[in-house]
């Protein structure tokens, strides 16, 4: 299950960002740009994957992230099937390991898992010789974000390297935030983080490097000027508790992002948001839909082609017709 | 996004048929004849839209529009995605501008769509590069669906001018109605309107013309004698309130069709019905199922093939081999 | 809809295995040795149904089952639809007959059907002109599951006949059971039944002959000794009911499986489980997962062979290179 391209081994999982090399991820994201292509192009398919199986198996809800990556293994020309859990035999009982080893029965070559417990995707990767990709698990990971994430920088600023990127929100829940971190600080980007003390703790400064330092700051305002991206991140409103923030309101006034703090940032300032967005509670509609600094749907974009890369290089390897 | 064929412009969307031109219909409808024959081929399926991407995004439950539209992809070669209202983000508070902004990131070339809000078709239309069909959306229109109908009685008349059209039921609030209502007069035919005073307003007769009348009556009698063509409509067991009509028994009483209406009739009335047949209600089961004078099922397979060559003509216009 | 192929009649649909001789039960296994092959290649795919329709029509909450019908349509190049109870028109009242008459005027080529219904596959079968494979009808049949299961015992033993083996548990209320029971005794095996009075019942002994005898016992230690093979059944835990048996864990003790019993059997016997496994009712963790008696597994894989055998012979009959 490895081998070399360009000096990098080959992989057949991804479960994190925790640990992979800044060579390998900036080559998963200069194939995802081939890939982008694709996408761009009135018939949007190549036959790289074909007659290979892709197992969708999604435990929690998601419009986004599914439909991500069914359309990246379509446009791959794979044979893709999905099982939620609302259909699957969770109903009847059966546990996460003896659907992966059903799953595992038929013969697929990839399964794309998100799950609430950190640790599912890792669980499948080390059981089974399929390959994985972990597609969110609890607040552990959800490295194709992060991914997607760094393309959307990249492409904006031509380097990721010495770009300072606030994250701000409940940093300490998100599966997000934590592959960002991981990854932004692996390519040498500093790294800010604002949140209530509940949701982002001071602890997690040591993540940083002398090169990548990881700050944290308990207000937005304190990163904004500073910030060449800020990644808004999506609030939990089962976590606004009264003993965490007061309402809503609260979070929105002490950390959400409206125009003022946009005009305040600069217009340099990029705005991501990994979605679903909850408008006037981290983010204003105004600034979430018209502000040429928003990248929102750029990061959509990009992730069909992050996932369609990473599906290209975890089951094919390296070759040099995979987008032709 | 615009060229001619054959004198026709070449349009983006379809999002009803008020206001769509007679040879425009016609040559839908023509299209049609051509794809409908690829279903009773051995090997069901034309390479046409290969490497195009057709969403389907169904707000409202729907099995036989959902199928019907899914295997009008398959059979085209184009790549499918469904996104329902219960697997989707909708459980997480997002808009439907929201779910159709991050479709658009993903380049779809298509978006059928089914919402109960009357309009949802059209704003995504508007806002939006990709081609928009309209499957229904509230009491609105069901374009496809009163193209399939129209189908269906030229291919048993050979024409559609001059025929009387007998709607029956809850026209009011029937999409299905109003799309054939806009459909039928703009072809020359007389539509003749039965329901309940609520569910079938006088000012209705408004939408005709001097060659193609809208005549409103009360009771299924006075329409059937004069009929080429019956259409029962659904009948939503919910709007049987104590204010409207006593009950269904009433309703099938005063509005259903049985055999002996039938009979009354004429051997050359036709029976349609835009299903699912609430049985006993609307309809009586013989009706239904043995009479050689109900369409219904012919119905069912002309939605194929109208779907198939709206989504033809929408992403490809003309070619000489749409359907080889 | 009738040929012959090696001396056996073409048939239209596979209902159940009662009635179904042993010389076609042959063939259906040995295609099936040969379409396994494909989902081992790295490309598992072939044309053979290529622009053929494929409907799933399931009734019945299921994972792998579904799951196993729909690769085994993809990896044949089918075109497959989807429909289940929880989306389709089921909400809106419409029968199972209604919803059958739609899809017919869709021309599907094969419907997969599982219901609640004993005789919903029949009644497809007799009323429409596509094929029908029956996914399993109530307490009726599931002839899939038991061709994958006898499958799975030849490439073990190399041969059926003379085979003993032991069916354990709610033998009554179980179609894997039953479509088992034919199949076995068809193929001149030796059945052992066990299982608590009320699950299975003394009459049972009837369905056998002089060459392949069924046998009631009510101990699953009175079985084990001369059985080759140890079928366990899925116990639904609603039917443990006080006038039947205590609780589950009196279930275990008197029809479990257990690794003390499985010594008891000898190395030489192999366990099967049609899944999913309720652990420690029906069978012991460790009997389950860690053994290399246990064929479960190797059913599920066996289980996209058999299904695209099946649907190969059901809709092409013969060809030379239907695995090329």
């Amino acid at each position: 299950m490895s081998g070399t391209a360009g000096g990098i081994t080959k992989r057949k999982d991804l479960l994190g960002l925790r640990g992979v090399a800044a060579d390998e991820i900036t080559h998963i994201l200069d194939t995802a740009e081939k890939f982008r292509a694709v996408s761009e192009r009135r018939i949007k398919k190549v036959p790289t994957l074909r007659g290979r199986t892709v197992v969708n198996l999604f435990f929690e809800a998601s419009t986004r992230t599914k439909t991500s990556f069914d359309l990246a293994a379509k446009r791959l020309s794979a044979d893709g099937v999905s099982i939620s859990a609302s259909t699957s035999a969770a109903k009847k009982g059966e546990t996460l390991m003896d659907t992966a080893r059903n799953i595992n029965a038929m013969a697929p070559d990839l399964v794309v898992i998100r799950h609430s417990y950190a640790g599912a995707a890792h669980m499948l990767a080390r059981a089974f010789p399929f390959s994985v990709i972990n597609a969110g698990d609890g607040i552990n990971e959800h490295p194709t974000q992060a991914l997607l994430d760094m393309l959307t920088m990249r492409r904006r600023f031509g380097r990721l390297e010495g770009l300072t990127v606030a994250i701000v929100g409940d940093v300490y829940h998100s599966r997000v935030a934590r592959s960002n971190l991981h990854g932004l600080t692996t390519m040498g980007a500093r790294v800010l983080l604002a949140g209530p003390g509940t949701m982002c703790r001071d602890g997690m400064a040591s993540l940083g490097t002398p090169d990548a330092p990881v700050e944290v700051r308990h207000s937005i305002d304190e990163v904004l000027e500073e910030a060449d991206v800020v990644m808004m991140l999506r609030i939990q409103r089962e976590r606004l508790a009264p003993a965490m923030l007061a309402s809503s309101r609260e979070y929105s006034r002490l950390y959400g992002l409206d125009m003022d703090r946009l005009k305040r940032a600069g217009e340099g300032t990029l705005v991501m948001h990994p979605g679903p967005i909850n408008r006037g509670v981290e983010m204003s509609p105004d600034v979430a839909d018209h502000h040429s600094q928003s990248a929102i749907m750029e990061q959509v974009t990009n992730g069909v082609a992050v996932r369609m890369a990473l599906m290209y290089l975890l089951l094919e390897g390296e070759s040099d017709d995979a987008t032709a």
